[in-house]
């Protein structure tokens, strides 16, 4: 699970937050929130959520990750029965998207990704990533890199690292420091923890060797053959 | 330059049209067009750009590149004059993005985004490419390698083509035959060109050498270090 730390209300008002959420009960359960999109909306919904944990309530009960799942849509829900209409009444949308990873005993680690809806949709072996919030500059590299259940842990959290390091570079909103949590199944521990802000030694190293190792790549890619230009009907459809 | 050939007026009606456009006074100017958006709107934009070409006017007397994406953007303007509120009426924007570049004898060569307004926008030597269309999963690759009058000719064309790759993968609506173009500045001919269908054997080397080479990158990029989750208030706002 990896999250960066950026929010904003508009260009010129950009703070810092974490979001990424954990709810651990030793040896039971573990739970990891990522949230995007209003940090108003997120913060409410991790409110209630914690409230109920602490409380041996909703996701500290929960005897599945879907289950979880769906606690965690249903919180979404009391959100926007709380907050939807305001929001609406000037124009702004619901907007919150959750990610939820984590296990509960008994059962493999799962992921979902949970809509301003409150429903979730579930990782599958196809589809082995999730991501939330402003996905397009960073899937590339995922794509290319994470297949289901051989991706080892330490090189998918050089993807994510990547993944973020392609997005910050393009996108204002998104911004460090990035927070990346490995997770051991069946270790119902969180031991695998790192945050990198800005200026972070590591990253810079990583960035850098990146940035050569890709270059080198294309370099040695075979040339392209060329030929001059037919001439050709440029409006023609082509079948 | 480098372009798809994929279209779409919705998920279930894809077809194929050639979006690079070239417009050739050999030894006095060579323009390049690529075209995303409404394929209706730029089949309009380039028939009349096509004909007052061929009629010696527009572009053709352009003096400079500068004036060249004048002439496109003013021909952009009478198309919308023509349809933009017959679209508008039944909710469709007036959407048609265009991509200049080429060379006018006596100038240096220059590359220009087109807006549907018809202002120009041009590349410059901390922007030293555009994009347009579905431009965000390809934008990563461009981003790490090219540089402004530093990137070989037979390097961009990979970079471009790699980018395509990344995009294809991931939206649908972006689909081969790729179509890329090498100016060499000074040449005011087309003598690089190259189509690339789907099955293509070079392209499908290049897709499977970049998919190793990047693996075996991240592979032997250093393991991140990480330490034990920190108990934290997850929604205390960090300075």
């Amino acid at each position: 699970m990896a999250s960066d730390s950026r929010t904003n209300a508009g260009f010129d008002d950009l703070n810092i937050a974490r979001k990424m959420h954990t709810f651990v009960q030793p040896g039971e359960r573990v739970f990891v929130i990522l949230t995007s999109g209003s940090l108003s909306l997120s913060q409410s919904i991790m409110n209630l959520l914690r409230a109920s944990f602490d409380a041996g309530e909703g996701i500290a009960q929960a005897t599945s990750m879907y289950e979880a799942a769906r606690e965690v849509g249903q919180v979404v829900r009391q959100v926007s029965d709380l907050d939807r209409a305001a929001l609406e009444r000037d124009k702004y949308d619901f907007n919150v998207h959750l990610l939820l990873g984590g296990q509960v005993r008994g059962e493999e680690p799962r992921s979902f990704l949970i809509y301003p809806q409150g429903n979730p949709l579930s990782s599958t072996e196809d589809s082995p990533f999730l991501q939330l919030g402003e996905y397009k500059y960073g899937r590339p590299i995922l794509d290319r890199g994470i297949v289901y259940q051989k991706t080892s842990l330490k090189a998918a959290a050089k993807y994510a690292l990547l993944s973020f390091d392609a997005t910050m570079r393009s996108n204002v909103t998104v911004g460090p420091p990035i927070e990346i949590l490995l997770y051991r199944k069946d270790s119902f521990h969180l031991d695998n923890y790192r945050r990198l802000p800005a200026g972070d030694r590591e990253l810079e190293t990583i960035h850098a060797l990146w940035e050569r190792s890709l270059r080198n790549a294309v370099e040695d890619l075979p040339d392209l053959t060329f030929t001059p230009h037919p001439d050709y009907d440029s409006q023609k459809i082509l079948i």
